[in-house]
């Protein structure tokens, strides 16, 4: 089978690897369609982010769906043909978070493509891939593998919406169009909220984000004093999902959040610079969110619906032999939202 | 009666005011005790704080407890002659927040000794104040007027174990063994903390944490390498109370804090720098905590029933003819803990 | 000025009074539109329900919107010409339950038209009421006083609502389609209920379920095997709202509510007999729901945005001089849901 | 090996049965104690209860520690040798209820001695206990296997606490001092309730909660007007813990329990008449509470620990031959708590 393994930065090799057998619990899945995710851009350009860095080969990728076709011994509720979105997240059951249900927090933590640990957790973007039958959902018939690859991305939202709490009938802010800021639009339209309103820097981000459902959006690069009257009575917005892991995007949140507003920070930086005295003096409350657990679920059955409608974020599809130009495409942020490469 | 004004930042005078007399609703207190708190220095030394300054003298204080003189019409349940704490906190009781209940965020809070709004709301350092029958908490017979000014700063702390959530055998990190510290180590042991670790940078600081029963004490300036072990399997705290409004305590606080941990920001400093990537990795919770409204109720019955001890908090009291001294102790850490003026 | 005032059962004088005139903090209104409420028709037919008996004459009703037409010393949110809704709760402000906010559980509550304290509170059925100005919620220039006068049974729902928990993209039912059910229905939807499946024995208020947005209903009478499938997994429902006081209709509820589900008891009735074994085995929450506090204001602001149509409840208007054929219209479920005076 | 099997009521025989070997998770325990509980009981005396009869042969028993003699394949958090409680429960893992962590609720749950299913879920009460790694939780050396086996009934009241929610500094009634009740003053206490009050109408059973450190008993039979005073002010007990199964005690706890009090229901019984005005005019929550799940795991700590002393409620040892006198003895509430087995 072939796989996609990064060596190093922009060294990424379409290789031929030995499929394995599933053994006790696990099934097989010949992968359908895989996305690019940040974390997998990370690793291409850089070698990695932060402190984790590649130290062996890798293959690449968590965000995928394919179709059964082989069964570990004592499977019962899977069979071969069966399409299902595979979750990367196979948390170990029995450390301290894992007792606590604290799942994605899991001590022996295995998430595809992943270099923290070493040896690195290999990758899902291959032929053939081994999973635990628990990690894998079944998408409906007429449920396409491409939507089934976007359950992952889109749990992470839906879980950020979860850390929120009750998020019906309120005014959100969603800071960031990308990928995950266009997500977590939807994933809070469907948790309830009455106004979404996004904000980015770039018109094409926004433009999308109005396609998706965003009650209103504003460049905070042109147009900065559009939040001006939002400001107004200590803040309007209930609810903040930042998902530009800028600090400037935090700030101007903090100013047009009411007070006991909740800023969920999803997306990913380093040292960030916040004004300790807004934080005391309007009581915010500032939560990290960090992957998922039971949202997986949630999320393939909102995509199995259609409930939640994942179509038009999928911008770019590649064959495995370009997968090159699936990684640069998935980089310009100008034309691509999410790009997926077919296996 | 007399009352002490600041007129600029080391210009404090003990002046002579007309009382006023009880409106309905109202009564008039003879104060007993006033408490200097952090603000109040703030005013004295640098005329205010951030971009709150000193526009007109004002009179300070608002840790204060006192006897009744007098009552307005309409008063039932006070008498002339019962001694009280008395909140600082008046809100509007019409705005949006104190229609959703969040009083602490009135729009048009009335709060002793704040330079915040013009004219500012002059203080409770005064031998006549004037108060809502509401404001009025009755202390009991063997309850000090000395005790019962300390109700506003323990409700502070109160407040702050409140937006903690449940604090029941939890494992909580006190950061900062100032007044505030202090009283959040004897707050968090009334709601049930399992374990108090207190940190600080000095040793007198760290031995009243422990008089107060802290069952750990680290001083991060000598002993910091006593963290390491506390950082194992991702962190050991369940909440953390930052009481020192340095950047340096919160950074070590979220390293030692558990996933899911929740860190209350009671301490108030300007612009600091945060670890993203661990606020977001351990999905901390980071919440400001302002004043408080139920809990100076709760603070008086738990310092009338001695269920919280704040005897030993008070280390000075002055007369008012020396309140410049008072002033310059309670700004001596080293020294003072809680210094109080005797009206 | 006219007021209604009921003597003993069957025994309701139209009677002039004398008007008062707004002391401090205090209006008069003009009421335009009174709707009769259960608790009314129990004095009309019964002289009072329970234990609760009418030992000397009384005003009834407590559902009032009018017209502001003098004000008191203080008043300044209010001006003589404003239309209102008039919340009957005026909670002491001072006891132990309002101390902890619970204002609907007062122990000096005084609700207009209610004869549980002697002397009894008088009612609100009359051409000039005095209210509290902080009871009066301004009704927006196209919100027909009609409408303001069934803020007080949606805020009963909305409080049920808010007892039950987050409701968004929950499966509710709803036991008993009278005014109070058919309020319920559009009070859960407003809360986010994703399918709301209503109950009655009479088709008539099924007719009016259905036309307010129910998914589903039941004729429990007619119909009782409808309810089979849905008992299915021990069961469907998250929420019950239990609106019809009936033993019958609480344990069929019982067997199609889903463990950890939440039953919300609206209906009045005496005793009534549980299966113990159910209760504990499916590990239902079983609610009692009282009046309601700050829901009168999200009531008002759901009717004057539009957000939540009263109108199609009002099935009957009656002028002052006919008020007894109102009550004796109001007590024949088959032909009236909401019947309102004019005054 | 040997087990206790009941045939039909009063039919109990001590059989030999083949031992099992472990497969793949499995372990195998040589059981050492066994705590005889309310439903060994009924199969003993009636066969049953309610619906559920015995059809077959049934090995009792679920309340059990022991020592494990064999690993199967796959187990490496366990070893020969290890003393370990056993917890009865094994849900599926993959029901809609597994799913949404609602374990005790499984449908498809295999709870050791239950009649329930048909086949009917063979008991622990034998020599050898084959059971996942997972259902095993370590003892420490100086914990006695007789102590671990009362991990079970306490895990049952941690649980009713954790439905209560928060309880410290809560005022508590327990109704009912049999095993369930006594553990029940424990699992409160160590939730933090600050005043726990007990009622049962045997003095013996109040001494043992005496003894146990109940804050104040009452024998509501002979000094039923003892109730009268904490009936005030619409009640006293925050939360009420019932494990009597009785309607008098449900009532009488309904008088003394305060508005928004929660009401956990322990004790089985058939139907019961409650008033449905005080539910809902004191806006009761009546709560079921069924078995446990990772409340288990929080026993073991706990009596690990010594944070709860189990000691004083084992009051009879007898030897696996003295089976029928164990059952006999356990039958007589005037001496017996806890009644165990040794194997």
């Amino acid at each position: 089978m072939k796989a996609i393994v990064i060596h190093a930065a922009h060294d990424l090799k379409i290789e031929d690897q030995e499929a394995a057998v599933p053994a006790d619990g696990e099934v097989a899945v010949a992968i359908g369609s895989g996305g690019i995710c940040g974390s997998d851009l990370h690793y291409y350009h850089q070698g990695g982010f932060g402190t984790v860095r590649l130290k062996e080969p890798m293959i690449l990728g968590h965000e995928v769906a394919g179709t059964i076709t082989a069964l570990g011994a004592g499977v019962s509720a899977l069979a071969v043909g069966d399409r299902v979105a595979v979750s990367p997240s196979c948390p170990c059951g029995s450390c301290k978070y894992c007792d606590r249900q604290l799942f994605n927090h899991c001590l022996n933590m295995r998430f595809y493509g992943s270099a923290m640990p070493f040896p690195h957790i290999q990758g899902a973007f291959r032929q053939n891939l081994i999973a635990l039958a628990s990690q894998c959902h079944k998408l409906d018939d007429d449920t396409p593998t491409s939507h089934g690859a976007v359950a992952e991305p889109l749990a992470v939202t839906l879980h950020a919406c979860n850390r929120a709490g009750d998020m019906h009938g309120k005014s959100v802010l969603v800071t960031g169009c990308g990928p995950i800021g266009a997500l977590a639009i939807l994933a809070a339209r469907h948790k309830g909220a009455a106004k979404i309103t996004a904000t980015d820097i770039e018109d094409t981000a926004l433009d999308r984000a109005n396609a998706l459902g965003a009650d209103a959006v504003i460049n905070t690069r042109t147009n900065l004093e559009a939040l001006e009257p939002l400001k107004a009575g200590k803040g309007t917005f209930d609810v903040m999902l930042e998902a530009s892991g800028s600090e400037i995007a935090l700030r101007q949140g903090l100013d047009v959040l009411r007070p006991r507003g909740v800023l969920v920070q999803l997306g990913l930086g380093g040292d960030i610079s916040i004004p300790q005295n807004t934080i005391v003096a309007k009581e915010i409350d500032l939560r990290g969110t960090f992957r998922f657990h039971e949202e997986f679920s949630e999320a393939v059955t909102a995509i199995n619906s259609g409930a939640i409608d994942v179509a038009s974020l999928i911008t770019h599809e590649f064959v495995l032999e370009d997968a090159v130009a699936a990684f640069e495409m998935a980089s310009d942020r100008s034309q691509a939202m999410k790009v997926q490469i077919k296996f």
